[in-house]
């Protein structure tokens, strides 16, 4: 019996912390002059990447590498997919080639749990799916607030998602995190991308708040999540247009530092500067963007870790 | 001198089982907790693939990886062949930068062929050319079975191809195995894609029986593979539609059970559900497919190492 | 502090002469049985690529796997460029998952430059910038120079550059690497495609000679640099039609024999026979085209290994 991580929702507390202890202690992997541990040698993980995808795709593949595993990159698209190959066919087919670990980004919600659900013996993490779930950058986001709140702890905050929620499986995931942490959620944006009855209908009644204006909205946060604001939503008639939503919508510096000045903020990327999100605050000091980047070679070291070698942990409790 | 992989035809019996054997070899490496061998520690493999492919590659590339040797995955099409380099140029720009193998895709029969000629230093593994020969899916399927028919052994079997033959340098690599084992062959499939000259022209006359008809076809074979029917096939008009063709040459486990009842069935992939086989006989305990996928690794593990290890061979022997 | 290289322009003949050094001692790497030294083990190297590329990508990726980094391959094109974020971001972004090198390509002059002045911890290489710089092509032909020039050394040596310079990195870098080295360089092709002022505009006033005949313009050279004729120079009018440009400028052995008998002849690939040099001259004798391919692997390992090792070097001097 394998491990798999599919999403946030319905981990524990201490399913959480679980990841990010072992996220954290690998964090200074990456600082060292040999940038590598000798843990999954022989392990082989599999990107499977039916989406484009750059920073994520990169930040598995550095992570398996620096724990010495094989790392083999599919990217789907152009081949088998067209080949008309069911997805069940093409991750048995996949797993028959005795990978440890199958990374899946999709399209579609629920292809990674679909997946897991067909293999017997490889684990399965969600890089990504559809608009669902994307559990590592939500840990990611997590340790990079632990970071920060050294001293308090990442339990009893104020965190507020500002722009395309709707969409958003960064969102998604973090929500249900932050709802396991006990902590406080805001969901701010115009009513076409968070609406009210979207947050009760996910999350459950009474959970999240949601805010149709930023500045209340923002008021007294500790943590600040901007969220990308994808160009083709103005096709879809989500936004009226980019410029107005931005007027609206954009966190800045001077909003910040009047209703919540000991916030900080972060962003999952890539950014629309001007968009979400002022240069001012992205480059300035309440900004732990590029912090979440490398925390996301860590935290991806940690899943891959505890997933490959669920065996032997067991066994290590056993004989421990 | 270097040796090549190009083709099943002219292998000789015990070329085939010194294949086989190494393959055998390494079959348990994939089983184990540390799936990794240094044999090819220091060897650089270029995987060169004019054609896309996505379960060749990985397997090939996962190959190496458990040898220790370094892959390097070349995808053309979209560079080189573009800016109007010749495949001889290409393959001795390539052999400069000094790999010990170079595992080529070409959709043009032949290709590899070429570049073996051209080259003096790189040992060429032909991964499918056109509609010629995949040597290492002859390998995996001959290793399947010999897995299966471990008591009587792979020779005197009785083997049927069904659907496109036509097209499928599965089948023609297969069925050159066949014959050097002293096998019996048999094409089943619509006279547009088993034509009867076809099989005379290719494997001479009177090696190998052409049916056009599934039942009789199948009667008796020990072992059943069923061919992948490309979907562009009907746009060609080598069948008058699919469905047709399914409700005469789709493999049902209601059949085999009647005239092959101890048949095995394997399937190179990727597998159209339906049209060449059901979803009983490909999930259903006489199918091996995914144990050829698993099987794949090994042989090309094997493959690899004879070829890149040959001068050492032959001072093995030289001193042994 | 890091180092960088952006480019050949501004390198002093100590500062190319130390990777020329260095290359040297990585020739023969590539000619051992185990391929492979730990000089870099546990670094990691991004090789970035904007456009596509078949060779420099394949010789890069091959130098960092022969020194034992972990190297990570990136093409955008299909994924955050089309997202929108900025060069600054997607290079900060990757900056924060802690590579030691970043090797680019980028159809943009100046891309890498910019890069390395964003980023405080990972060394840039310009592995080709629009038609700027190409310096690593640069310093493997000096090193195939240094080679066959033995006994008399790469000083003083008469080069010229055939064809079309206007649009070539390759010959922009190279030029820089001989005023430095107090080379005789000449430029050679139609008036569209070596302007004269754009000799003098580049490279200064009386550094740099000007041929519209290729006829003198090859006499008395020492070595002669074919460049590639890209094919869309046509429809761009800079020549008329290619059996034109190649009646007149077409490097052949018959003029070579006449009026550079002792000249080899370099390539930087990939050629286009017939239309910028013949066949008789490609694999000719005088052809170290084949000999440039296997420095390209040495110069990237020196370079790779003297920008990932700077920090220790400079200790090593420090405590040597």
């Amino acid at each position: 019996m394998v491990d798999h991580l599919l999403g946030i929702q319905g981990l524990s507390k201490s399913e959480i912390y679980r990841y990010l202890d072992t996220a954290h202690s690998f964090v200074e992997v990456s600082e060292r002059d040999i940038k590598k541990v000798p843990t999954l040698r022989g392990k082989t993980i599999v990107n499977i990447f039916f989406e484009p995808s750059t920073r994520t795709l990169a930040s598995f593949d550095i992570a398996g590498k620096r724990l010495s595993a094989d790392t083999i990159n599919v990217s789907i698209g152009s081949s088998s997919v067209k080949k008309g190959e069911t997805l069940l066919d093409t991750v048995r087919t996949l797993e028959s080639m005795k990978p440890d670990v199958l990374v899946m980004r999709h399209s579609e919600s629920g292809a990674p749990h679909f997946a897991a659900r067909c293999l017997s013996n490889t684990s399965v993490v969600n890089a990504g799916d559809g608009q669902h779930e994307h559990p590592t950058q939500a840990l990611l986001d997590l340790l990079t607030m632990r970071q920060h709140f050294k001293g308090r702890g990442i339990e009893g905050l104020k965190i507020g998602y500002v722009g395309d929620v709707r969409h958003s499986r960064v969102a998604r995931s973090s929500v249900w995190a932050h709802l396991a942490l006990g902590n406080e959620v805001r969901l701010i944006g115009p009513k076409t991308l968070v609406p009210e009855d979207f947050a009760r209908g996910t999350f459950g009644p009474g959970m999240v708040q949601v805010f149709d204006q930023l500045e209340p909205g923002l008021e007294g946060l500790d943590v600040v999540v901007a969220l990308r604001m994808q160009l083709e939503r103005q096709e879809e008639h989500f936004v009226p247009n980019l410029d107005e939503y931005s007027r609206e919508y954009c966190i800045s510096e001077r909003l910040l530092s009047k209703v919540a000045p000991n916030s900080i903020v972060i962003h999952p990327g890539p950014m629309n500067r001007g968009t979400e999100i002022t240069s001012d605050v992205a480059d300035g000091p309440r900004s732990l963007i590029r912090q979440q980047v490398t925390n996301g070679v860590a935290v991806r070291m940690a899943v891959l870790y505890l997933l490959a070698r669920s065996v032997q942990s067991l066994e290590e409790v056993a004989h421990g």
